[in-house]
């Protein structure tokens, strides 16, 4: 028998909170101690990258780890999940992503309750979203294509790229997005500003389930000459 | 024949005493370079992550390499760990946390004996150090459970994760905080808080140990398809 | 059957404009959040390195993820590729490189179509980047002699060494080079420059190729016993 | 047969050539780029941490990849390697760290032969030194023991942390240090602290013998079980 669906929904909310939590404490931690804009963002992409390897490889083996409705939505659609699970797990790593952001502020002793003034909208930031969130997923189709004990890691060091290369510092993840926008600190996002992320975030998603089912689904030479 | 108790005595203080010596140690050259908290706090916390890999890697197969009486306080309850060993160990891990920290100050240069007048209280610090132990055993205990040979690693990376998302830098470590105690530098904390701090370092690992067990428990779909 | 030319070059094309993508991408990030350009080039290295293990890993086993025209020379010298595929290899490197500059700007709102004005020429800047490719091939012989498996982190981790320790912070890479040449902000190259830049790498990459067949053709120890 | 002489001796040179060559290039670059010492300093850990993970994997299995007198002259008196290699074992590292500073001074536009007037004594520095070999040495022992296939990454990892924790950045070889008296850079040291710097660097590397000879001599549980 595998994990029941209880447990794969605490872990997707576990470690989407934990995820958030992280995102949201280290922002807040880098923010309050540098004038540096560029050293407090690597201060946020450090432990970003490092907590999604460290989650994914603990919580993967019971719910697939996907921490992110745009995940699981193209898990469903190859049928790598069962559709019944989809909206349930969209709703736990929702839940679990605001939690996120509640925990850091209660750590940091700032109110628990907030919402974000940060603007993030234009077409340059949803060109960036939709190209974050087209790398992750295609990152993830591949690695579980050819080195599937490697996601983990593979989604860490992505992350930590993305955070640097696209404009908007790759939120690539719409429960992320709606926990960031619960918390006015260095990383949140104004609500208004958040269905538009989701909208660009799915359709990058897309265009990588497409792009990596035509790329990714030939067989390696190693392969062939073993059968 | 396993190894003896005075070698994994020696294991335990010996790998307690090289990790709190690279946080005492890295913390002191870190805050001599800068005045930026945040580029301190990075040269802090880069190495911490990475000696726990080392660590764990070269005394694990002796002790376990806990280096921390809560994770040997949840072992021990869990069974993994005689119940007499636990005493030894506590007091191993406290000794060579101590001499961490002098180590630390020969090599700098300083006085060798100090005490911290760096107060760290408060209950959103208690808050922190609770979350920072309870992810840090959940950690050990998904990793143990499904990726043993990867503990090392996943140690080292939360820790790297913790230092930043949790307003304590994340002790999370009852030995490592009495042996912080003992330095008046950028990592050390004041004697007189150092209790309440263990009190909510054990809180958080109790914590993670009933959650772990109820969410690790299960066999993921790939061990039962091929049972 | 292993995969089509189409999929191998468009894997080619799809990972060299990736990689561009993060280099040039990371470059305006940490150009515009920090003065100080140590800390610009550490807000450029460590995306670049992430990204190449990432991008290495999932398109290797399609196309060999060269991303680099020296390496394919490299290959198709050794008998490792095809001659055939050289050129469509190059053309797919070449217009990926330039389309990863143009999909950079695109996010952060930049002018689409740039060309750089950076001066980077001399006979230091040459003999760096002729260490620099020296290195990478270096790496690249090794890794695959000794520890397939492993190619994508190590040349991972070396380019993150090479963009400090050579004076050119290591291009090495003939199709990144003429991507860089189409972007006018941090990571650009002067066009004027390239040219003399693609030799030096040619030329380190040729000597790779010759001191790694002397070095790497024996058989180690180890593999000796078992034969 | 296994590799000849020759080979060794050459991947002994090239190896510690381009690790002379990462620590003092990086140093020049960092040094170049900002005023903050930290900034400099992680520009010179990270690199030398990535680059050692690599060189050890592409060197290790021609000569075992000491890079490093102390490590030979363990290696020799453990009975790991014989004893008519270890003086062109020295002699090989000694001209390749030597070389590795010519090529970081070629590269930078600097005179290619200098010596450093960076003061580097006293005994804090010397006890720093001796505590630096004594874990790099320990980290080897306990890597080859234990986990045999990650000694390149253990002792990257390790000089990572070491370059931090100990006040003399982590020397921590015979070799490099005459290498690096070749330079009146970042890393450099006045030649005439090296002899110091390398009799206490001889001693921790003899404890670290001794106490890994004892410490990692027994069997973990797991081999017991399985014998």
């Amino acid at each position: 028998m595998t994990y029941s669906l209880t447990n794969r929904l605490t872990a997707e909310a576990l470690g989407t909170a934990l995820l958030v939590c992280t995102v949201v404490g280290s922002g807040i931690m880098a923010d309050k101690l540098t004038q540096d804009v560029a050293l407090a963002l690597l201060g946020n992409t450090i432990p970003t990258g490092a907590i999604l390897v460290v989650l994914i490889t603990i919580f993967g083996p019971i719910s697939g780890a996907h921490f992110n409705p745009a995940v699981s939505l193209v898990m469903a659609i190859r049928g790598d999940m069962q559709w019944n699970c989809f909206a349930p797990y969209v709703v736990a790593q929702s839940l679990g992503a605001i939690l996120g952001s509640l925990v850091a502020h209660g750590m940091f002793d700032l109110a628990i309750l907030q919402t974000s003034t940060t603007v993030r909208t234009g077409s340059a930031q949803w060109f960036a979203e939709a190209v974050a969130t087209f790398g992750l997923v295609l990152t993830i189709l591949g690695a579980v294509r050819f080195r599937a004990e490697s996601v983990a890691v593979m989604v860490g060091l992505y992350i930590t790229a993305a955070y640097w290369f696209t404009a908007s510092t790759s939120f690539a993840n719409p429960a992320v997005t709606i926990g960031r926008a619960f918390t006015d600190t260095f990383a949140g996002i104004n609500p208004a500003d958040v269905p538009a992320f989701i909208i660009v975030q799915v359709i990058g998603a897309l265009v990588a389930m497409v792009v990596g089912g035509l790329l990714f689904s030939g067989a390696p030479e190693a392969e062939v000459q073993k059968a």
